[in-house]
């Protein structure tokens, strides 16, 4: 059985992730389409608007056989090791292919990410060499790399192609696996709007016309298990407020020092993170915090995935053991994904983890079931479901 | 001018903290009374009812002429370190005298304390020598006094009682302070039912009452002030819900080895507490948690005071170190208060603070405004005001 992989997020799942699936299929013929999703966060930051189990189930409803949990390790984390966190999964889970969107798919990313500079990616801080504290790391690599190879890396789309290219390169996977960029088509990632007769719409426009209660924009964007979610609506769509309210008391009853230790905290952040916290009358949202603390140096999704850190009490040396000890946490399956399951599973280059139970505290599962019970605390609505112990994937019978 | 000090919490002030004042006048001849009294937290670490400046303005109104802050490190403690701290205090504010209750106020508590057995009471287990895990620390040594001086140490103002006696003997300060206790009326301390003749019922009844919405009880065994705050409501009588919330997220979040650091955390304690945070479902409310983890080992208070330092992560070298520093905080006084410390002031024995700013953070003053500040996240309804910063010493113009 020939496999195809894709790194997702699905927050929520829309057309343009159909149209992604049945590119995949359709450019490489693979039987079984294999999702690294992310779980309950994603990589900016943001708790997910639905839990990875619900996620996972609407992509099981719609073409993919096997959702893999991209680790909270992997995947609250800069492009660079959220992609390559993804291509070691799939690379584990035996794919032949990896299919993504860009920007630019007549690009030969590979080549790019050879003749790439180098930079010391996982220090501490990600500041790496660029020392220029008025541009922030991102916009002085892409500088860097346009110096060097004329390819100017601006796209949301094409940092990922690029960072999938890159790992694929550094772990050696030249010959298992080929990369297949497709075409972005006209929904850009971070587009706010949708007319009417567009089909396709972004994640993030979505989000936020659900934001601002404009369901009836959302009707021809997304398959129907998406809708009947979004009209249910969704958990952490205001996230922002319990937020603000746990990282404040964090920020006031942990000392500077403690705060240093949090992973990201480059270039003594703590200080300024601790100073704005603590001022009177201090800042009032969660927004209006992030402005304070901003500043040219970071991107927002920088900020925020720190603040997430910090939220989730996350060390650096915490962080640093756990990426070096990965694992396939499987959320569902379809039946023809779990036949691949069971051919696959003795040979597999990962452990493979599909039920746990409470010693996961104890094992390097511990940041995911910290991240569940987070997004717990976080969500609205009553009974919301714990994420981990017990849970066992989902098995969705019916394929469209 | 003659001081007389008195030890306080008025969580919240009633007629039988008038009748205490009344008496300290009486049995001294003292021109001035001195309250120390607890900030925003009490000894068995909860938060007060109403926050510290509006405590400090009601005393100041029923015959208190100047009130000076307990410090967070010695007001949330086991009773020997409230009352050493108390006295330190009142020590350093040239008091005469020290007016309190007892059950037995023919009991010689001098005499008693040293004759007392010595404990090793510093240390970060309050276990100190007693092995009996079956028991509490306040029992076991209540044991051993009975045996070696035959009195019975049991009622809650006698404990106290004791531990001024015992810190006067300590802190040598058998010449300049006289310690006068003065027999508790009708109303035990933690009585929680008065009858309709009775003018005199305990704060923590009070405060039943109050959680009832039986507010008409109250009428007659508080003073005008504090019905009044009584019935624009107590900012702090439903805390449970917001406090349990935080907490929660603190033990999810914290790992063992960091709660292992907290003061108190002696015994191995912080696994059963981070256990029982843990497990699924979980415990539903602050109640069922405290129920969950106590033992015949930790009286309730002990409990309740560990979590609050867990909640507002104190550290055992935090703490030890905040309480060789002491201060004294000027909430508050009347004109005759003003003048006695114009008077005083240039020769205290500790530094006299009426007002900081936001270097307090960083000062010795850190656990108050810390407290302060969870105080405000714990407490209900708008515009809660902040406790510290730029706050100066209330003035009460007019005596009753």
């Amino acid at each position: 059985m020939k496999a195809v992989g894709i790194v997702t997020e699905y927050n929520p799942f829309h057309n343009g992730h159909l149209y992604h699936i049945e590119q995949a299929k359709k450019l490489t013929g693979a039987d079984v389409v294999i999702a690294v999703m992310s779980g309950n966060f994603v990589q900016r930051g943001e708790p997910a608007i639905f839990d990875k189990w619900t996620r996972a189930q609407v992509a099981l409803q719609n073409g993919v056989d096997i959702v893999i949990e991209l680790p909270t390790f992997f995947a609250v984390q800069p492009s660079h090791i959220f992609t390559e966190g993804a291509v070691k999964l799939l690379a584990a889970m035996g794919v032949e292919d990896i299919v993504f969107g860009s920007e630019h798919a007549d690009v030969d990313f590979l080549t790019l990410a050879k003749n790439a500079p180098d930079v010391q990616l996982s220090k501490k801080s990600d500041a790496g060499n660029f020392k220029d504290k008025k541009q922030t790391f991102a916009s002085a690599y892409a500088h860097e790399l346009e110096m060097s190879t004329g390819f100017k890396l601006e796209d949301p789309n094409d940092i990922l192609a690029f960072g999938y290219a890159r790992a694929v390169s550094k772990l050696g996977l030249e010959s298992q696996i080929n990369l297949r960029p497709i075409q972005r088509m006209s929904a850009g990632y971070h587009d706010k709007t949708f007319t009417e007769d567009q089909k396709i719409a972004s994640a993030s426009s979505i989000r936020l016309a659900l934001h601002k209660g404009k369901l009836e924009k959302l009707a021809d964007v997304v398959p129907n298990e998406t809708k009947a979610l979004l009209s249910s609506s969704a958990n952490t769509i205001n996230f922002e407020q319990p937020f603000w309210q746990l990282l404040k008391y964090r920020l006031v009853t942990d000392t500077v020092g403690q705060l240093g230790q949090i992973y990201q905290m480059a270039e003594g952040l703590e200080h300024r993170l601790s100073a704005m916290a603590l001022g009177e009358p201090g800042p009032q949202s969660y927004q209006s915090y992030i402005k304070a603390v901003k500043s040219k140096r970071y991107t927002f999704a920088r900020i925020q995935r720190t603040l997430l850190y910090t939220l989730a009490n996350i060390k650096v040396d915490q962080m640093q053991a756990a990426m070096q000890d990965a694992y396939l946490r499987v959320l569902g399956f379809t039946p023809l994904g779990q036949q691949y399951l069971n051919v696959t599973k003795k040979h597999l280059d990962l452990p493979l983890i599909s039920k746990v139970d409470m010693s996961l505290a104890k094992s390097n599962l511990r940041l995911d079931y910290k991240a569940g019970k987070l997004w717990q605390m976080l969500a609205t609505g009553d009974n919301v479901p714990q994420q981990d112990v017990s849970r066992v994937p989902i098995l969705v019978e019916k394929e469209k």
